[in-house]
C-alpha cells in the first residue's frame, strides 16, 4: 500500500513509499551526509535511486542538479511523484532506466558526484532472497553488480569528481580492489555500528577518480544509544 | 638509558626499554591482542620483533612456540634479555638478522600465525624521519617494505595461517591490496580511534593464506575515554 511519509523530521520534505515494494532506509539518510558536497558541484548522480531518497535529501545541501536512474519503473514512478510533491522538479530529474545503458549514451567526466546505494548481495547467495522481485531487484545484484558501477562511474565522473557508496562490510575488500582498478581512489572511509561494542554493519565511502592514495578513516558512527534510541550523530542526518 | 619496566599491569611480565633507541608503544600491547589465537597454534613468527613486546605478550596467551626476528643487534639484545629476565627461554627465541634474509633460508609453511608491528613510513617521506638511527630503521621502510612482509607471509605461513598486522589507516588500503596480491585474504580489521568522535589512527588487520573472501568489522576500539584514562577496552589488554 502506498503511503506519504515525512523523509527528514524538520524541513517538510516528503517521500511516497510502498511497503511492499519499496521503503527507503537508513542507508539512504546517511550516504548523501557523508559525500563530500562543495559550491562547485554541478551535477550529482544517483545510481539506482529507487523512490528517491538520495536525490530528495541531496537537495537540501546543495543547488546542483540531480539526476536519479532507476531501472525499476513503478518505482521510478514514485520518486517522480515525491519529486513534484516536494516541488523540485527543476532541480531533480528521475530517469526510468537500466543505468547501464544510460551510461553508454551519457557524456564522459559529466559528474562531480555519483552516489550509490546498490544492491548487497551477491544473485549467487540464495540466502537473503527476497518474495517481491521489486525489493529481489534492489537487493541483489541481478540488474546492478559492483563492477559496473565502478566502470560507469569511471567513465561518467570528472576529473577529481568522487564516488559514494553506502554497502556491507564484507564486501569492502571487493569496493576497494574494484575503485583501484578503475582508477578511483578510496579517499574516506566510515564504519556504522549498530550499538557500542557491537561489529560494524554498514560502511560509507568515498572515492575520487585519479585522486592521489591516502585514505581517511572518520569517527565511528554508532546508530543506537544503549536505551536503543537514535544516537545524536544519526539524529543530525535526519535534519 | 635502559630501564626495565612492567610490561602488563598485572602478571609480572617485565621489558628492557631504552628511550633513545626504543620503547615499545600501544600498538604492539594492542596487536597480540587482536590476533586469533587457539590451542592448535604450534609456530608463531613475530617480524621485527623490536624490543620483543609482542613475542612476551603473546606469550601469556598460548603455549605456541615463538620467533621474533629484529635487524638492529642493540635492540634484538634487549629483547634476548627480556626473554631471559622473564624466564621464557624455552618458548620464546630472538634472532638478529634481516627478516628477508631469514625467510630465504627458513622453511616454508611453517607458521601459524604471523604478527608484525612494522615501519609505518615510506622512506620517501621526510617529514617523519627522526634523528636517532634505531627509530628512524623501526618506524620507516629503509629495511622492511609492505610488500616484502607480504611476500615473507604468503611463503612463511601455513595454509589458512594468518598474518596479523597494525598499521595507519592510510595505508590500509595499500595493505588490503598487498594481501590479495600474495593470496592473504583480510578476514578480520579493526579500527582504532583514540577518543570517541575522532578519526582512526590505527588499524588492526589479519589475513588468512588462501582464505575465502568475507571481512568483519570488530567493534570500535576507543583508546581514551573522555577524562583521558584508558577505556575498559584498553585495560582489558594490559591484564
Amino acid at each position: 500500500m502506498e503511503v506519504i511519509n515525512d523523509l527528514l523530521d524538520y524541513n517538510g520534505l516528503k517521500i511516497i513509499q510502498d511497503s511492499d515494494a519499496f521503503s527507503f532506509s537508513l542507508d539512504s539518510v546517511l550516504l548523501p551526509n557523508f559525500v563530500t558536497i562543495n559550491k562547485n558541484i554541478n551535477n550529482i548522480l544517483d545510481i539506482g535511486c529507487g523512490n528517491g531518497p538520495i536525490p530528495l535529501i541531496l537537495s537540501t545541501k546543495t543547488s546542483a542538479y540531480i539526476t536519479g536512474v532507476e531501472i525499476q519503473e513503478k518505482i521510478s514512478d514514485m520518486a517522480i511523484r515525491s519529486v513534484k510533491l516536494n516541488k523540485l522538479d527543476k532541480q531533480i530529474t528521475i530517469i526510468n532506466k537500466d543505468i547501464n545503458e544510460y551510461a553508454n549514451y551519457e557524456n564522459t567526466d559529466k559528474y562531480d558526484i555519483i552516489t550509490c546505494n546498490p544492491p548487497f548481495f551477491k544473485t549467487t547467495s540464495e540466502r537473503h532472497k527476497n518474495d517481491s522481485r521489486y525489493k529481489t531487484i534492489a537487493r541483489h545484484e541481478e540488474c546492478l553488480t559492483l563492477e559496473q558501477i565502478m566502470k560507469i562511474s569511471r567513465k561518467l565522473l570528472k576529473n577529481n569528481g568522487c564516488l559514494g557508496l553506502v554497502h556491507r562490510p564484507e564486501r569492502l575488500v571487493e569496493i576497494i580492489e574494484l575503485m583501484k582498478k578503475n582508477n578511483i581512489e578510496p579517499k574516506k572511509l566510515q564504519l556504522v555500528y549498530p550499538k557500542k561494542g557491537k561489529e560494524a554493519k554498514m560502511i560509507l565511502i568515498e572515492g575520487r577518480k585519479n585522486g592521489k592514495p591516502g585514505l581517511k578513516i572518520l569517527e565511528p558512527l554508532i546508530v543506537h544509544l544503549d536505551n536503543g534510541e537514535y544516537s545524536d550523530q544519526v539524529k543530525k542526518c535526519f535534519k
